[in-house]
């Protein structure tokens, strides 16, 4: 086989299996030339990968027997989860047949079986969940956004040497600035590691000028740093409120826009500006996070997303093995674990 | 004098002293009866409240020598600000001459001067500060906006019986939902407080029925409950996350407006509708943070805010001060005490 191949746990998510293999056909038509290992019940996905001729040429169907509920825990997942979909779909990363593994299934559960299966890179204490989100100055990367509910100042730390090589790797950036965020932006305010945080990035060499210090929520829409790095609670918390806000906004619009028959007119004109509004702010763009810190690439697709939706999850595989992401990311750990050996 | 009395930091906030008055005076407008006393610069401060002669005939300035700045940290204002124009308008609810105190001044100092002077409520550990948010249902309330980094279980029980409380007097619901913020809904997730204030929480015989279990970010502006409920930092994240997500919205639909001559028009047709949403995401409309959890009341006007801003923080304050909210939240505060010493 020539071309990246991408292990799929076909039966995680909401919308599955079908809406992967409509994804993965999408994903195929943007990426021509990769190929699919799809992990699940083969007496419901075979009918299903052969509605899309063009992938099934270049997809495989590995059967599995057991599937990972979306409720869960990690604990009881890495017990009982060793030959679910998803589990057999990270083993073949690890063992080299994929280039990359792809889910929409459980995140606690994803990312327990990725720590043990693929490891964390030599460096990494803790992995974490990165992803980018439409700002007005173009796309920022967020991480953690909930692998870690407590972090301390180290974990921190390397969260941003990671996200700063993620935006590198999937937004194209030579040198991202990072920032921490914080309830205030001066130096007196907020939690001991976050502060202790702050005076390790100001003097690590593996980051030089891109550190900006500590900025507040208003900052992550606002663009005003490409990076931002925070706790998996606090991160968490913070994307799920733009996304909520977001369709708060369109509802308020929808609203007013019905609200007289001259508004509806004026709607009806302007509907192509309106469809490019929803076009540019669709959670669909935005999908694919990725496990960062591991050694193999690992996204998680939203446990909702329909077929486009997974298809630009695919595509953030694709882009990470395209850069050699994890190999630049080992680099450049390496060279910050060695100067906080040093210092 | 008759009617409630406004203590007024005339000297804190980026618009202060100007956009003081003329606050004060559309305040006065909306609740006639109301008094007030200005404490600051009486040079600077006189010829701002003659211009506005029916505020005037209801005013007093009382001279004060020294502002609080804006970057003062709280325990320098402890130490050095007891003569402020701040700390003397605080002055003024404890010793029972003014029935609230409004500033826009530094929100930390206001915080730890406000401890100090007026004192916690018997049974509250941690004062916090609370706001309310439009949703897709109205209106909810969080707290805690950011006066206590971290907290703990029985804080976070103090919070969503004052929470309630404070929905009840300025929303005017009966029995006000509550919800704890979580980065998921399952019982398993979260922080070992969260999940120790959850148990607390079910059991709480002064909130009966009302409390929801845990809620995720994007339930906040869908308004799944009435009383969001989490410690300081992630509150104040969330609250800035959800505010620049809204600018970023707008600023993706002027864009989107702009596009074409034909949007240009559609926008013109619709552009009472608009104006609408604009005032409905007006984030002066949702301006005054209260602090409670104190034994009086203290309202804290966003620093940037305007005219308009200062006279909707005013009317929080004496919607307050006219439901007697303290008394109603000291009984409250006091029958959870009981229970938590009986158990």
């Amino acid at each position: 086989m020539s071309g990246h191949i991408i292990a799929v746990d076909a039966m995680g998510g909401d919308n599955a299996p079908d809406c992967v293999f409509a994804g993965a056909a999408l994903a195929l038509q943007r990426h021509p030339g990769i190929q699919f290992l799809f992990y699940g019940d083969d007496v419901r996905i075979a009918p299903l990968l052969a509605k899309y001729p063009a992938l099934a040429s270049v997809s495989k169907i590995c059967p599995t027997a057991m599937v990972i509920p979306a409720d869960m825990k990690p604990s009881v997942a890495l017990r009982q989860g060793r030959q679910s979909s998803m589990a057999l779909a990270i083993d073949a990363v690890a063992r080299g047949e994929a280039a990359c593994v792809v889910s929409s299934g459980n995140t606690g559960a994803l990312m327990a079986l990725a720590m043990i299966i693929l490891k964390r890179l030599p460096g990494i204490d803790r992995p974490a969940i990165a992803s980018f989100f439409p700002t007005q100055r173009g796309e920022s990367v967020m991480l953690d956004l909930g692998a870690n509910a407590a972090c301390d100042a180290s974990n921190l730390v390397q969260f941003s040497v990671m996200g700063a090589a993620f935006s590198s790797a999937v937004l194209g950036l030579t040198n991202p600035t990072v920032g921490l965020l914080n309830l205030g932006t001066e130096d007196s305010k907020g939690r001991d590691e976050i502060k202790e945080a702050d005076g390790l990035l100001r003097n690590l060499p593996t980051l030089p000028g891109q550190y900006k210090g500590f900025i507040e929520g208003n900052d992550i829409p606002a663009g005003t740093v490409d990076v931002v790095v925070t706790d998996g609670f606090t991160g968490n918390v913070a994307l799920k409120t733009a996304e909520g806000t977001s369709k708060l906004y369109s509802h308020f619009l929808r609203q007013a826009l019905q609200s007289s028959f001259v508004a509806k007119i004026g709607y009806l004109l302007a509907r192509r500006a309106f469809d490019s509004l929803k076009i540019r702010v669709d959670p669909r763009r935005y999908n694919g996070a990725m496990f960062l810190g591991l050694q193999g690439v690992c996204v998680k697709s939203h446990g909702g997303s329909d077929a486009v939706g997974f298809a630009n999850a695919i595509g953030v595989a694709v882009d990470l093995v395209q850069n050699r992401f994890n190999d630049t990311l080992r680099d450049r750990i390496s060279a910050t674990s060695s100067v906080s050996a040093d210092s």
